[in-house]
């Protein structure tokens, strides 16, 4: 450590690393992308000397987009090498209940398990101007399957987690009921991250964290199982055809390209028309 | 369907039902009105094709007002013909995990059970101008005995929920804290809430839906059992003799009138007195 | 009643009990001050004629600081005293559970078991311009042993509540994720307490109001055990030798003097240094 990775560029600072998701063509939650999470977060637990990990994305569109709906079973195999389970919900609730502290840095869309991933870290800090969150699976049929709805129902509470998800709905920049921690003008970004990565990583002691997080997550952190049950879900709601059927005609109309996803929300919203 | 009823006024329109509430003189939660929502909803979950149902007010000053106090146990066995048990609470409650998406389009007053019938839909639209929302059971010695206590203190945490329920707040137009899926002018309602309803009848396929309410249901929604205590014991207080003392002195100053409760909370505040 | 205390001064007025905290030099959580507020509480509870404790403070700047951290022992054998368990999470949880209405009308900083006292209150009124709200606990390697953990991550949820506490993070005035009852300018605080308590007092009939608190407790007040847990986690915690170092270095820099805290965060911040 640090060591680069194909989709992550990494960066150490003292006990905080900085790994820049840089997953071309637009941070897609695919194979490779999977595989070198799960690396990371197997090294920096590994390193008694790393307290912190801190995402940003070097795609200035995309923090992270979402799943490669094409190659489900691929990644849920790499995500399987850290929890011994083919599942991104127990791979991000690890995450959740790592002794690290975990932090995004972001700019751009967080869409599906982008922004489950988002969700499963302990701070999130989004850049107002850019920042677009979004569960965009009911379109296809799909439900979120990476522990989306064990958090944001807890965070939004029963109607509002609901009507989020089943719309699609679209929350920019502050986040409203997301309850991010801080959002602010792009510029200010790093000058506020950087110096409450630095105190998690000095300034107080590790075992009072540690024990503190613990806590937390006993009154918050969903178990283990309601993570499990939505991730099995989300697979058979997968294989539905009318949910393949989605995924072709989507597929010709520019899904997971650059470009085509720019206003996902528009063409997710005229898949029914076939 | 659409069968018009005594209270409500149906109105299909593809896949979505809208339900004009119209029981005068103030869409109390009567005999008549509970018997109606009991068909109305009984009638659209046996109908495969109706996916939506959208709820609304003919009364401009009351969406529905409350309960009617001196017939608990008329509406109660009403409420029973649809869950075998006569209770409002599981009768909401019911409607909470129907397959049905239920939308709440508000203008003017919801109290009581009313307010508690709102919450249990999937979505609360209001009209800034005119929605007012309150629970105000604790000025006669009673509780909110249809799942309000389950509701709100979920959404609003401990101390807010009994704090606003124990004064009888009142919460307009955009509800604050009750955290409504949306508020708007009056004039912009229809113009929100159609096509949400429409998406939610064609645009996304239905099993994603379903599976997407249980899993968050499972989270949110209370167990039948507290709402089957809260029922219990909203009876209870009922029979209580300063109960049944306040109501009868509200009665004569136009407790259950149109015009007698449109400044219901002073009504309330001064039962004391006697 | 009232019976003055070493460090409360005492005011009835109807059903209602002011209580003003006059602890000199700061309003620390101490053998004195714990052991007046066991009394008080014991002593309201057992007068039928006593409803609502409201809770004031008489140094502009401190509503309550925080736990004498050098007296640990002492403080929650005085705490015992009420409950039978040395533990100020288990005195707090036992005044959520009163049926007494308990308010706190807060002025200055309330910090640490500050905090954790008026989250155990029914109702908090704070004053726009002075209430600073904290939990420093973190800065010294130790966590809110007094229910905090337990209030605040469901108020807040998951990532705020361990991103506030674990960063010491100061909350002003309208309190913002704390969910305050109400803020309000300084002058208007007696004006708008009053009423609510007088309302509490005599308005609405006790019984109602008694089974309304149990059954928001039932769902949002945490089992008996985990303020248990976190109570005793709080005490292992400030066993530790890094724990006694800073706060030996924190004494010797105005920890637990009026002037030294008005600046506490900024002393915390720099506790790793040495």
């Amino acid at each position: 450590m640090p060591v680069d990775f194909e989709t992550l560029r990494v960066r150490q600072d003292g006990a905080v690393l900085f790994a820049d998701i840089a997953a071309p063509p637009m941070n897609l939650l695919g194979t490779a992308l999977v595989r070198d999470l799960v690396s990371l977060i197997q090294r920096a637990e590994d390193d008694a000397a790393c307290q912190v990990l801190v995402f940003t994305s070097a795609d200035a569109d995309y923090f992270i987009s979402h799943v490669v709906v094409t190659r489900i079973n691929e990644y849920r195999e790499q995500a399987a090498k850290l929890t011994g389970e083919p599942s991104l919900a127990i791979l991000f609730r690890h995450l959740s209940a790592s002794r690290l502290v975990t932090i995004a840095q972001i700019e751009g869309r967080v869409r599906g398990a982008g922004n489950e991933f988002v969700l499963a870290c302990d701070m999130r800090f989004a850049a107002r101007e850019s920042a677009i969150f979004s569960q965009p699976e009911q379109g296809f049929g799909l439900i979120p399957g990476a522990g989306g709805i064990q958090h944001l129902t807890r965070l939004m509470g029963r109607a509002r987690a609901r009507g989020d998800v089943e719309r699609g709905r679209l929350r920019r920049g502050t986040g409203g009921a997301l309850r991010l921690d801080q959002s602010s003008a792009a510029h200010r970004r790093t000058w506020r991250v950087r110096p409450v990565a630095r105190s998690s990583d000095r300034r107080f002691p590790a075992a009072g964290r540690a024990a503190l997080k613990d806590r937390v997550n006993a009154i918050a952190l969903a178990p283990a199982d309601d993570f499990r049950r939505d991730s099995d879900l989300f697979l058979e709601c997968a294989r539905n055809p009318e949910t393949q059927r989605r995924i072709q005609i989507a597929m010709t109309r520019g899904f997971q390209t650059h470009t085509g996803e720019m206003a996902l929300s528009e063409m997710v919203g005229r898949l029914a028309a076939g």
